[in-house]
Order: C-alpha cells, then structure tokens, then sequence
C-alpha cells in the first residue's frame, strides 16, 4: 500500500526514539515508510525527499532529529504537506537544543513540534492520525478506538497501590 | 461560509498575538472563527468548544495561551481534530513557560506547538493551511502561492543594504 | 474515616514520587485517598473528581504531574478548595517543565505549587496538614509534634561525619 | 477587627507587585496586615514574626521576595501556619531566581509558591482565601462569588476583536 | 577586487547585528560580498550560493541567522570552505534559541559559532580575518595592526571615572 | 586549636560534598570545625551559630547547601564575618536552584559564592585561606606551597596520552 | 593613603555597575583604587597586575566583567589575595552567561561571585570589608555601623503604603 | 614533521573528549600536537604556548575546556592565528556553563565554538582541516574524501531498521 506517512530521522541511532512513531502508526493500521535522511550529511537526499513527498502520496512527514536539529524545518521549507518535528533527546543539554531549534522557526515556514523523546515520537504519530483522518473518515474511526482504549486503560486502573498484571 | 479552523485563545491580551493567525488563513481565504475561551476561567466552555468542534466541521484548530498555557492541551484531550498551539509570550519568562506547557504533552494527546508569538501565529495558519490543503485542493494551491510570493519577496531583495521602498 | 485529603496524579508511574505524600499524611493521621486522574486521557473524570471534592468533605486536594502538567491547574479550576501541586521529575528537562506548566497559572486560578519530586511530594502533605490544622487543632498538634521531632533528629545529628546507627 | 492573613515582603519596592495581594483580599473582604520585614536586612524580626502569627490569629502569611529569596522559606521554619511564597520578577533573570529560591524547599518545611510576579500575588490572596474558606464558610461564599463573576466577565467578552467599553 | 568573505543572512532585519561584520572587514581591508538568503524560504538560492562558494574564490563564509537558525549549519552542509555562524539575538528567547541551533551541530559538519548578537559579527570578521591571514600575509598584517590599537585604546583609558572626549 | 573556619551544611548528605571543603583546609593546616545546622529545619540554632562566630573566634564561614539553600545568606545576614557559599548539586536541577539561590543575594548582606559541588567545596577552602593568609603570613605562605605544588602537578603530566602511574 | 582594594573592569562601560562597590567602599572609608584591565584585549596588563596586587599592600581584588568572563578567573590564577567576582548584566543573556563564566571555577582557582548586576557590586565591597575587618578592627567597626543603619532603615520604614519623604 | 595544529586542552580528564579531535585530524592525515595547558593551574604556560604559536608554525589551535572555560578565550588574547573551543560536558550544568564562557566572548577577540563534547571535538578537527584547506590544496582534498565518505556511508544505510554488520 501506497505509503500516507514519511518518518525521516537524522541517524541510525534516532531509531530508539522514531520507532515509537511507527509503532503506533501501526497500530492505528496507517502506511508509512521509514528512512534516514540526514539533513547535514545528506543534504540533496534531503531535498530530493522533500520535493518528491507530495506527488507520491506522502499526507504527512514526521522528522526526528537531535541537536542543531535543521532536518524537520528544511524539509518543511521544500514541500507544501504538513510537516511535524520530534526533538530527539540529548546527552549534553537534555534535548533543549534539538527543541528549540525545531520549534522556533521564523513566520513563512512551520514545524508542528511534539514533546521531546518518546513520548513526542508517539504523539506524531497520533497528530499524523488526527490530519489524515479529516480526508479519511476510516482513519479518524481508528483514531476514535485508540483513544477510546487509552481512556479505558485509565479508568481501569484507578488506584495507582495495586500492582498491574 | 462554515469555519473550517477554529482561533482560540486564552485572554483577550492573547488577541496581539493571534490576530495574526487570523489574518494569515484571511489571505488565503480559510474561512475561520475566534473566540475566546479560557481553560482556567472557563473550563465547561472549554469542554463544550472542543467535543462540539468535529461536528461543526472544524478541521483544525489553534489555541494560543501563555504561561502555565493549559489551552491547547485540554482542548486536544476533548477532539480528535488536529490541535495547533501557540505559546504567547510572558512578561516575566519571555513565553519559555508557555512553550513548555504546550509541548511537552504526554504520549497519547499530542498539540502541534509552533513558535513563541508572533511567528508561531502566523505559522499555525499555514500548518493549518497545509492540513487542510491535503482535503481541498483549492487550498493547497492557495499555498503554493503564498510560498511561492514569500520566496520571490525574499528573492527580489538580495541585497540588505538597499532599503525597501 | 472520611478522606481529607485526596491525592491525584495523572499515571500509575507518578506513584513512585506520590506516594511520599500518602505517607506523610499517614503519619501524620489524616485521612486521605489516592487515585489516577489523567487530565489528558480521561479529562471528563478529572472534571467529576474536582467537582464533586467540596461536597465530599475534602479540604486538600495535592495533584502531582509532570511534562506539560495540567492535572494541579484543571483540578483548581474546577474547585474552590485549595489545590496543591506536585511537579514531577522528568526524563528530558528533569522537571522544570513540569515546575514551570503547574506553577505559573495566570491570575484568577491559583495552585500552591511545590519542589520538583520527591521533597515537593512530602512537602504538598505537610502544607495539607497546616492548612488542614487552621481548623482541627488536633492536626495542628499532630504537625507540631512532626516538626519538633524533625528538628530534635537534626540537633542530634550535629556532627556528620559519625556514622548514623 | 484582627488580621487574618498577613502579607510581607522584603523591601518597599516590592509593594508593586504585593499590592495585588492586598487588593484582592480586600475585594473578598478578609482582614489583612501588611508589613516590610527583611530575612536578610531585618532577620531578628523576621522571626519575631512568624513566631508571633499563630498566637496573633494569622491563619496564612503571604510573603514576597525577589533574587535570593529566603523570606517565604524562613517564615514557614518558624511557624505551623501556611506559607504562601510570591516570586518577584527580577531585572537581571526575571525572576527564576526568585522562584527556584522559593518552590525547591527541602523535605520538612513547605511553602506553597504562586507564579511570579503580579498573577501570583493576586493567586497567592485566592489560595489564602480558598485556605480560609475551609474553615469559615463566609469567606468561601465571598471566593465563589469571586470566580463567578470571573467567569462571567470571560464569557460575555468572547470576541477579542471587539473591544471593550 | 574578488570576494574573499561572503556575509549571508536570513533577512533584511538581521543587517542591524551583520552590517558589524561588514564593516569590520572593510576596516581590515577584507574584500566582502554580503547578500540576504533564507535557508527557510529560499533554500534552493542557499544551496546554489553554498555550492558556487569554492569555486568563485570565497575562503570563509559568515551566516547570521536567529531562532531556529538553520543558515550556518546548511550552507556548511554544501560546501568544503570554514562557515562561521553569528547568533541573532531573539525577542523571545534573547537568542538562546538562535545560539544552540548554531553551535550545537552533530559530528560531521561543523560551524565555528561566535556571540549572540552584535559582538559576534565583529568577531566573525576577526576570526575570518585569523583564517585569512593564515595564506595572505597581508591580511595578517592587517589584523596584527587592528589588534595592537584595540589593545593600545583600552591602555590609554585606564580610568573609567574620566569620560572620553 | 581554636577553630579558624566553621564549615556547616544542611544535612549529613552534603558531607560528601562539603568533606571536600575540610580536607583542603587539613592539608593547609587551618584549624576548622564542622556542623550541621539546617536554617529549616533547626532555624534557631543557626541564628545561635551565627551570632557567636566572631567571638569564638572564626574568621570565615563555609556554609554548603542544596536547593533553596538559604544557610549561607541567613547565616551571613546574623554575622559580620565573611560567609563563603557551596551551592550543592540536585537531583532535578542539577545544583542550579543552589547556585541562584546563594549568589543572588540583595544588596547588604553578601555570600561570597563558589562552584557548584566538590569544585565549589574545594574552592571555599582555598579562598578561606586567602582570606586568612592577609592577616596571618603563616597560612598565606601555605597556600603560597599549595598553589606551587598544584602548578607543579599540571606541567609535569603535559601529554594526556601518557597514563599516570 | 595606599589603596586595600582594588577595583578592576573590563571595559568603561562597566563602571555604571562598578561605580556601586566603589561608592560602597568609600562609605566605609576603605581606600581603594579602579583601573580598567581586560583580559582579552589587555591580557599582559592583567598579569602585570595581579602579579603586583600582593607587593603593593591591596588585601582584596574586587573584578567586574560580563559575557565570556575571563578577568576574576585570570586574576585569581595570578595572585594569592582573595578574588572577587561581579556578573556585569548582559544585553543577549541578562549576565547569566556572565554569572556561569566567573563562578564554575575549576578545583584549585577560586573566585568568591556575587549577585549579577548593582547588588553584586555593593556586596562584593561589602564583603571585603569583612574580610579586610578581620584585620582591622577599625573596619570591621564600620562594617558594623554600616549593617546597624541598614537595618534601622528598614525597620522604620515598616509600611511599604507609606511613601518616604 | 611539524604540527599545523595544536590541541590544547584544561586537564588530563578533558583527554576524553579531545582525543577526538586528534583521531580525527590523524585520519585526514594533518600534522598536530597535543598539550594540557590549564589556564588557570599554568596561567603563565598558556601565554608561552600562545605567543610561541605563530612563530613555530601552528595554523590553528583548538581548546578544550570545561565549567568557567577560559582556556580558549585567553589564548585567542595572545596569539593571531585561529583559535576554536570546544566546550567540555560538565557534571553540574552539563556543558552549558562550558558553552557560554567559551562563545560569549566580546568584541575583539573572537575564538570559533563547536558543539559540547565529542561532536564538538571532531567538528573542531573538520574545521581546522577547512581551514587549513584554503592554503593547503593536499588538505581541502583530504576533507573531501571524508565528507564524501561520509555521505556515502548514510546513503548506503537508509533503513533505520536494518542492524549493521
């Protein structure tokens, strides 16, 4: 099936991190396709990405990079799709440096920026759901069902002094 | 003609900021609604505003809020259309508490953060735009201009010491 | 007996740093009760839960959360009892978004905020138990007994490079 | 007719921002001191203070501080009362040093710390207020009058772009 | 006379800090070029300029970009010859945002990064200058003599309770 | 001997940092004391500390402390000897909140502020004694020794390669 | 009379904030002297006179600087006199960068740091006052009377609602 | 043959961050030594190794330095030949304090600052090559095989999801 999602990330070791977008794009049955395009190091790849993201089908880009973290804005500023940026957690600074270079860019171009980590990986995927469900009406019902689920799980375990199984 | 995003914000102090959300999707010709809605002072609105949006045909919606900025979370937690947020800018922090409550969401409700003020305003209604350029064709090439007339203005005026007439 | 005071948090995980504060209170007698309360996935709960605390008897409530951390400020603006909060420590910015999204609510909404983790957590209990003790003087006895305890422990221990038994 | 709250801070050019705190305690009608005590310019009276408050009828002291803050934390060493600590906004780091100083207390003596600068000495009069409330059903009447007219004045200005009278 | 030094940056508004740059050359004598090109909103001109740089006779490259500054490191991306990165100072974040998108860049590409704002335009030209010298003697000259004024101004006013003339 | 420096910290954790602080004065042979005195948690013992300080002889104070530490400023606000601060690092902010805590002291009462953790410890101990070594040649003429000696160290170990037996 | 404290700056403009220690010190009738010396642009002058502070009779070195701090660090590295540091604010990072550049001294250089701005100048001569009056009963004795007013002053001006004449 | 690099660096400890940049200058095969210079223990071997500089060859320097770095600053104020710094992660402010006394320099005396920690060192080495790439034809080729290589090595790894051999 035609890829909907492109999750790009600056190197291997941005895997730990992005895998958690695929994982729940997964499960929320959405295709995507995943590669490692390095804004620094492979800066035509970059732009060849970017450019063809639009006339192959691609409905959203998910862009995890760390550090002086340049990949999700300069994909953003070679395609018209929405573009979303995951800040890839740090040794040095904790990841404040890879937000604040994906987050604050100037008025013109924009990345739609999750939390750093983890947590920002699944919640692309989960924005990525949101968009591709106002064109796709199948999507938002997977949408519906995976939050419907995640409040259950809430619910259920209400008292955090019991053990879970 | 019905909204297809939904502005909100926080105080009316917040309005600095946002109109220029509000005049980026008017140049495009995104049909849009501003209200003001508060998380703290006006939580059943709040709930109200965002289990009503998908029904009323929003397809995305931006909240802008400023310190402990509650707006754009809670919002996102009561919808399953794509939530956008704009951290305002604070006196005392310089808009860093804003960003932080705004992007650091926990895995499972994501909002899409943009930049601090003014930049992040008008960059919501583009990633708004370009959300829903992906359905409406029509504003997919409503963009492609914007873009392409950004590009060009930068273009024509190479050189900085020239001033603009 | 009936709780007092209710202690929430918005994952099973936060129960690690929560639970000092069940057990201050304990040992300090006050009845009290804990629940997962999830402002982002189950925010219809978290509604019901502060909404229904005055009526229950309750005079605290301590609400520990951490990243964009929205549970202490929601909770408060359901309510007009006091609202203490907790911010817990995170992975990335080590708590200071959780510290910066609970503490800098905008006029009109306030939460007694605390330390980042565990202090924060023991400390949300003691202020529970002064301000609890402003109308039973009998936890106002039972606090000055903990404090002059506390302080006993200190004076005892005057040299530190003694082994402690 | 005696003070039930008292509010001090470190130096006159703090009366700035604490006078937010006084004014919101006279509009709710709870009787209230106001006093300039320095921890590190006046520390015997400092203590002198706190250890009058309970004897004296203070059921809550607000005290604001600014840089180096030790005024908020050395009160509530000195009493059983509840501490609410006010940051002031500082010039040079705009008052995080005033709020690191003030919120990360060490396990043992609490003091329940509001946003900096005016929203949290007008948050500070609420929470003393909820405080109070807990114990005197008047004045929790007066806060609930408060935060509804507070609402209301949201509510009826829903459209920032109409400006009001 | 040929270019050895091209000053590049992101828009118009950046001159105020880069014309510090240019003029700091123009004192050493250094022949310059400075042209406005926008990594966000025309990325092919910024890769075409990275990539003629070699070959037209450019030895350093000077990029001034703030917020998420993707100038430096992408032009670095594209080409063999030393990139220089200046910090523009942000409304929002001072230029803390602008700094770490600059210097914090992953192994492989590097950019030698100078102060935020005006100091580091004028430090980027001294540092050119430094890399320049190294292979055209003169310029070395050049910058020896810059240094020992610099040097004799701060000697003859050793008491900063005259005013200069 | 009688004691020329009184090192005191917060709680028995610090004595791993502020050991450090003990060690260098033994190796310079400056007679000191060590206590623990928590200005929260045994306020009126420090005030007893303070004020006797100068009779009993000390001629510095070397006060460590984590968090809102406000041991060296309380301690300095009853003494009229020079009080030198160790900000202790923290488990969520890394010693941060010490540092700003200790240095942002108001105009009047100052803390002479060092390094963040055993560099800081180390640190206070060796300003101690430059402090000392003006009135006494004795000490002066031992730190004289140390500094050599530590000099020493660093130009016979040049080459990092080498490993050191 | 010969100077006991020297003030040094790195550059004019620092005096508005150095000009505060100077005013301090002549209040309490310390002789002092001020001379411009910046370690980057005059690093030989630096040595010269830190090499010299001892021989010629000054007890303390009181050094202000902003930005990449430099000059309390070298100067301390060059003397055994007792080296205190003023954090000049700074335009970009407010003297935050100014603050970590003069007190993260390594183990075995010690600067004693003050407060960021005016307040850490008027301290830093307060603060050698106290070093310098404990060998000089007769400043120690100013020290004292210049703490007794401080006091007073605030201790008469109880009421921050009462204006001052 | 002669060094056209030296990489100084404040302690032995800083070796593992530094060896880095000499592995990586090894592998483009240009000519360097490696010195611990601290410039705070050996203040008066830094000014040698500066001054010396030039005249022995050396085209660049690269200094590594940790906490209140002024290693790369003061040799930047003794010599006219490039200088770059690479800021050492810390255990406290983990390298931001390192960042910000090596980048802030003032306006006179520039020193080109790479990333904290291992990137920075390699990146250090990769410019100093560029640098010396602009007088050395043999050198600029060097750094081109690399680059490519490098390149070619993440184009041949595009599927984060396929170990490595």
């Amino acid at each position: 099936m035609t890829a909907m999602v492109g999750i790009i990330m600056g190197s291997s070791s941005d895997w730990e991190t992005m895998q958690h977008a695929a994982e729940t794009l997964g499960r929320l049955g959405i295709p995507h396709e995943v590669e490692i395009v390095s804004a620094h190091r492979t800066p035509d790849k970059l732009f060849a990405y970017a450019e063809a993201a639009e006339a192959k089908g691609l409905e959203v880009i998910i862009a995890g990079a760390g550090g002086a973290a340049h990949l999700p804005g300069m994909t953003a500023a070679k395609t018209l799709i929405p573009v979303l940026g995951v800040p890839i957690q740090t040794l040095s600074l904790n990841g404040l440096d890879s937000l604040l270079s994906i987050v604050q860019m100037p008025a013109g171009i924009p990345v739609g920026t999750l939390a750093i980590g983890k947590a920002g990986a699944v919640n692309a995927a989960l924005l990525a759901a949101a968009i591709i469900g106002n064109k796709h009406e199948h999507y938002r019902s997977a949408l519906r069902q995976y939050r419907r689920e995640q409040t259950d799980t809430v619910l259920e375990k209400a008292d955090p002094r019991v053990k879970g199984e």
